[in-house]
């Protein structure tokens, strides 16, 4: 028993060749998050405001797919949504298709403790936005100039972009070095077993204008017991299949897998390419598989561990795991 | 092993004194439904086929709270959702937020097999309605004087209204004889084990312009794999936190359960009122359990059983069984 918290910029065809410019402001973005949830964590903070707190800061940084960053649609808007699940009450809140408002987790917790609703979308979650006065503002501020150049690379190439694919042959690489931005989660539980997720995005690139991906929807990407809190991020279409979020929890609850043995049961079941998860358990174990080329990940337990990676632990020797 | 299906008008309150004038109409539209899908089950249309063709008839009846008949937001405006999902191949569809289009259950489907994504909402699903050509209607088609005056009764009493309340205490009946109306939903099953789900609503009286209840959400309001179809209804968001589709799934897959036991367990544990299902399982088992005062619901087996229904079997007396 103890602390423990996990968070996640995407999971998807990362090249091992991603160049350090690439590299460098994600792997310090994940690094300032783990620090910033590990701090409200150790002061006692709700692991459901640990796990708000973290996301609104990944939301805030130009390097990941949910916030200001956020991927286009095919008509060159942002339509950003978001989920937040408290273990212990199961209480939880989502939007999706908001354009304005800066950081979607926390409209969600606003859904969750303030309507008698779950979930809000669209022109509803806008208008519930303004009633409640958070922070809003122009387009400008989420649309970055790589978002518009994914946008241009993929409508070329006619293709509807998940996560960290593969550059489209022949594009110009944007100027991170690479076409390719993630979807941002966290997860937390504290020394009583306490346990929250939260997650939030953009979508694709170049989807179609009113698409809800698994971010939003509770099992999907996002789910939280007394059991574990998970949060996905891959292909969208393949984890609301798959209700990759809740089968983790359910096969520690119906089939008595630990929390390792569940995600990797929903990982290798889930195509190969499509997924990858971070997870804690009520006794603070954490597990953070993937069946993409990599995902960006973090995580820290209360006993001292910590690590921060992209690629799977064997091939990525130059990785940093701070207190391994 | 057989075919069957089971079909729903909604879960909720439903006064045992329900007069006559209230019931006939949705005995007769449910059977007239069980008929259509028997028939198609009969003729070997697939049951993807069958659910669509079941939940669209249900949709074009005034009688529940689905396409035509949908029950208004604070807004006064219809925000139709539809969810289909086919078992064998875990395909699916979802929309929400629809106003304009006559058969909501089918346009679920266009998304599932004409785009790349599962699930599309609001002006975005409505531009690709116009795009695929769908029937569309003025909202006139939808909105039934019944439902104004439920916004009307709901909004006086300032509350949000559920499938079947109790009529708000001192409220004007509606023309029907009660203030209740529900979501539909159709599971089918074929002689080979192959599955299907499919759900419709208009949602809750009185809703928050935008918000998104269980139906749509895979896992949640409706769900299908290789062992079971369901099709939940009644308080969506105690539907989405328990995720009672997907749930019933699961504990037949990882604990074993036979489809009357897991339905049984998820009925169980949810907030007492607040859930009903209708569900058919791989080897033709149908399952029909609500915790609820009533749900409107019939069913049919190839071994002949048939059963129409609205209270449990104990207490409804003049209940009709027909083939029982």
């Amino acid at each position: 028993m103890g602390w423990a918290i996990a968070l996640h910029g995407g999971a998807g065809d990362i090249p091992l060749s991603l160049p350090a410019e690439g590299r460098a402001p994600r792997e310090a973005a994940l690094r300032h998050c783990l620090e910033l949830g590990v701090a409200a964590l150790k002061a006692n903070r709700p692991p459901l405001d640990v796990v708000e707190l973290v996301v609104r800061e990944l939301e805030n940084s130009p390097c990941f797919n949910a916030g200001k960053g956020s991927v286009l649609t095919t008509n060159g808007t942002v339509e950003m949504e978001a989920c937040i699940m408290d273990g212990n009450t199961k209480k939880c809140g989502a939007v999706s298709g908001l354009s304005t408002v800066v950081n979607a987790i926390s409209l969600a917790r606003l859904v969750m403790e303030r309507t008698p609703h779950i979930y809000l979308a669209f022109d509803g979650a806008e208008a519930f936005a303004r009633e409640q006065g958070v922070e809003t503002a122009h387009s400008s501020h989420f649309i970055t100039p790589e978002n518009v150049e994914r946008l241009k690379n993929a409508k070329e190439a006619k293709r509807v972009q998940i996560d960290y694919t593969e550059p489209i042959k022949g594009a110009i690489p944007s100027s991170i070095g690479d076409s390719q931005i993630g979807t941002v989660g966290c997860v937390a539980v504290d020394g009583h077993g306490i346990l929250a997720s939260a997650t939030s995005t953009g979508g694709l690139v170049n989807k179609m204008a009113g698409r809800i991906g698994d971010t939003p929807i509770i099992g999907a990407g996002t789910y939280a017991n007394s059991y574990c809190a998970v949060s996905a991020t891959g292909k969208g279409e393949s984890i609301i299949q798959a209700t990759v979020a809740r089968d983790v929890a359910a096969l520690m609850e119906y089939k008595g897998l630990s929390l390792k043995e569940a995600a990797a049961y929903v990982i290798e079941r889930t195509p190969k390419g499509n997924v990858g998860l971070v997870a804690v358990s009520a006794n603070g174990e954490v597990t953070m598989p993937f069946n993409t080329t990599g995902m960006f990940r973090a995580c820290a337990t209360e006993d001292g561990y910590s690590e921060i990676g992209i690629w799977p632990s064997g091939i990525n020797g130059d990785l940093e795991y701070p207190n391994k």
